[in-house]
């Protein structure tokens, strides 16, 4: 079983990269800086369903998205106060696992964003956004931390 | 600085056991079988306050603690369906994980728990279930592997 992304995360998301286990993707929704990764195991739809190593490396790569999204954030002008993280999968099931960047005045704050408001779109920004979070991202991944030290 | 569970807990939830890094607590909530993990560690309010080695003994933590909740599903006779994992606090900062387990008839479905509706009390089976989940999740944790097998 070859492994591809469920379109349905098309409609709401543009491809960013891909880390050693998961595609990273950008959520369109100017509300949050939001990156959702998905891990790239056929047939996973509970964190459960990776074997122990995979858990492992999805938990490092949550780290590094955490750390993306606190720099997009910043990036936009609106630090991350909370990070939320979240692998639910009620309405697509495929395992990914949400890290959204929460503000105390970002409209929606205490609650949860999934399933809440409508998503406002990065329009014109998005590629924008998009090469920002892999320019990001990338340095962090452990291949190219010798690279990021030269 | 030692390490206590925030208050805050006490009002929805009961304390179950320890496992290896957190306290482990029945979410007093019949709409849901549902866990939280509370890693022991002073002052940790995101995952990646977390050190490495503890972020992988949470991982494997979160692995326990599914199969908990889907025990427990069991045990009510409401086998779950979909699992929903979640570090939000943005109520309760204390970093938290919640284990939550899901059916397409628990009445939210597909919306995520946290904050909406009001939670369905155990009431005179808190202590009752409570012992429950200490039964399933004290066999699982690596130090009793050994007795198990026995």
């Amino acid at each position: 079983m070859t492994w591809s992304a469920d379109p349905a995360f098309e409609a709401g998301s543009i491809n960013v990269c891909d880390l050693g286990l998961c595609q990273v993707r950008l959520q369109d929704d100017a509300r949050f800086p939001w990156l959702i990764l998905i891990p790239r195991v056929a047939g996973a739809v509970e964190l459960v369903d990776l074997g122990r190593k995979d858990q492992g490396r999805l938990m490092g790569e949550i780290a590094q998205a955490s750390e993306a999204v606190r720099a997009l954030g910043a990036h936009l002008g609106r630090p991350v106060e909370k990070l939320n993280v979240a692998a639910i999968g009620n309405v697509t099931a495929q395992l990914h696992v949400h890290v959204v960047g929460r503000r105390r005045d970002d409209g929606l704050w205490p609650d949860p964003v999934w399933g809440r408001g409508e998503a406002r779109r990065y329009g014109d920004r998005r590629e924008e956004l998009g090469q920002t979070v892999r320019d990001i991202l990338l340095p962090l991944t452990p291949a190219n931390a010798g690279a990021q030290m030269k």
